[in-house]
């Protein structure tokens, strides 16, 4: 649920959004996407939670790897009928990781 | 909602996480921290969001301004509580934003 990536650096892709009330194969498209990345060269891991604001996080190992990903024609597709049905607004964001540390709480006893 | 960044390059931090069942303080402290980072030097906006999994992205002007507000006393305070009780599992991925680009919908007609 929390990806899994390797030391940094690496690289993430933050997609924020707010969504119209069409939901007309959204699911369905999203569903597909996330299956699709995972089988791109570079993919490390996924990330996604929606309130109202939606927000994914996808991690690659290269900007070439997110680049090849966008050049992806399912992906074009979904990303215009995106524009065109499913969202209001969003931004995408390209980030490079510099620096990541975590926190597991251990269970104690037994 | 979704934050109103200036053209890159900044900073990014991205906390994943995933909670205990806990509610003991959370949302006050929650909020408390939102407000508190708002008005830290270097501040640029957050954007959050949680289903299982939460997602909140800030964003800053430097490294400096996310060092120090590592070091803000009330913050470090929340974070050792959020070890102790709210989370059983975080990552935090400190970014360079390199690109952004976004979409927002035209209303056409009237």
């Amino acid at each position: 649920m929390i990806a899994n990536t390797p030391p940094p650096p690496y690289y993430a892709v933050i997609f924020s959004s707010l969504r119209t009330e069409v939901d007309e194969g959204y699911e369905k498209t999203s569903d597909r996407m996330f299956e699709l990345a995972a089988q791109q060269p570079g993919f490390l891991g996924v990330e996604s939670a929606r309130n109202e604001l939606g927000i994914t996080v996808s991690y690659w190992e290269s900007l070439e790897a997110i680049h090849n990903w966008k050049q992806n024609a399912e992906h074009t597709l979904a990303r215009n009928t995106g524009r065109e049905k499913w969202y209001t607004l969003f931004k995408t964001r390209i980030c490079r990781v510099e620096r990541d540390y975590g926190f597991e709480k251990k269970v104690i006893g037994h």
